[in-house]
């Protein structure tokens, strides 16, 4: 994967199947795109499938890394939103796999796989930092409702752009990741034991698209 | 439409492309399953767009109906969620259309149309609903976060399926369709200004699936 030929061809077939999704995307579209012979292709990845398959494996690295970030205690509520972002933001990067999940995972045994790995990994994720949060005492949420919750907000992140999709707004990348956040935000916000001021900051950096400044 | 062979070839090929997707169904697999030659098929639907077209307006059709059913003012926050649970149930028996909604608004313009109608008609519906409660003090929501809570109640009843394939759970229809409803009842009841029994009684019907009872 070092070489820069291979990267491009990375670079270029995430770009034409984030537009037209991995299914309406051949080979020799790719090929064509890069200027490049189906042939000379060939020599870097065999075939779509195996495009796919790398394209997936550095979707699956960058998110361990954000999920993995985390980490240390003393995460406040703002830090939970930023982390959110990165996650939405990383997500959104490789949006194809969002695109049509149930043909993806029918097709493609490692994704089927995969995806089952990084929600479950994404959604311990979630669960250790807000039950930390409910130990601090600034998140009231019972146990047993964690479970509603994480399912809220890894929808949020996982389906969002197909719902804008179908719903035919044109909004712009990072708007759909904040107008995201923003309804998790509406959710979580009740539950929510800190001061009013902290809480007012953080919507307004939701609303104003500064979480990440 | 009214013929008995073409009902019976659009109940099968709902079925197919529940199962299996629209994109991976051809006309022929139908003619297949159906004991039927391909031009015996054609002489009811000219190929597969005609049956797609057919099933999404049957669609439209039904969905229509739910949306105009509460009508009436003076429901209370169970209705609503019996409304929910209607809309629900009626978009997961079409639930193909949910699959790979990118790629079917791509492909059928008809599709991308109606999407647009019907999830603007549905969030219409939801907002004349939430905003009687809101005058009747049931709900404690401000008008500009109704949005928030109309996007989330949207995602979990549009998503929620691809969601809970992309994790890899094995559950069936109606489980799915009440899991979505408790977490849109976990985001919806802090808002909430109804008697605690009331709150508690949806609750156990939610969790016990006994809202259609």
């Amino acid at each position: 994967m070092a070489s820069k030929t291979a990267e491009r061809i990375l670079l270029v077939s995430l770009e034409l199947f984030n537009q037209q999704g991995e299914a309406n995307i051949t080979s020799v579209d790719i090929a064509n795109e890069l200027d490049m012979s189906p042939g000379n292709l060939y020599y870097h990845f065999k075939g779509k499938e195996e495009i796919t398959a790398a394209l997936f494996s550095m979707y699956q690295d960058r998110m361990k890394r954000v999920l993995f970030s985390p980490g240390e205690n003393g995460l406040v509520i703002k830090d939970f939103f930023y982390f959110l972002y990165l996650t939405f933001e990383t997500s959104h990067l490789f949006r194809f796999l969002y695109r049509n999940p149930s043909d993806l995972v029918a097709k493609y045994p490692y994704i089927e796989k995969g995806f089952k790995n990084l929600i479950k990994n994404k959604e311990k994720g979630f669960n250790q930092i807000l039950n930390d949060f409910i130990k601090q005492g600034s998140l009231a949420v019972k146990r047993e409702e964690l479970v509603h919750l994480i399912e809220l907000i890894s929808m949020v992140l996982t389906q969002g752009l197909n719902y804008y999709v179908m719903k035919g707004d044109d909004i712009d990348d990072d708007d759909i990741i904040y107008r995201g956040l923003a309804s998790v935000f509406f959710a979580l916000s009740p539950y929510l034991d800190i001061e009013e001021q902290q809480k007012n900051d953080l919507q307004l950096a939701i609303a104003n698209g500064t979480l990440d400044q």
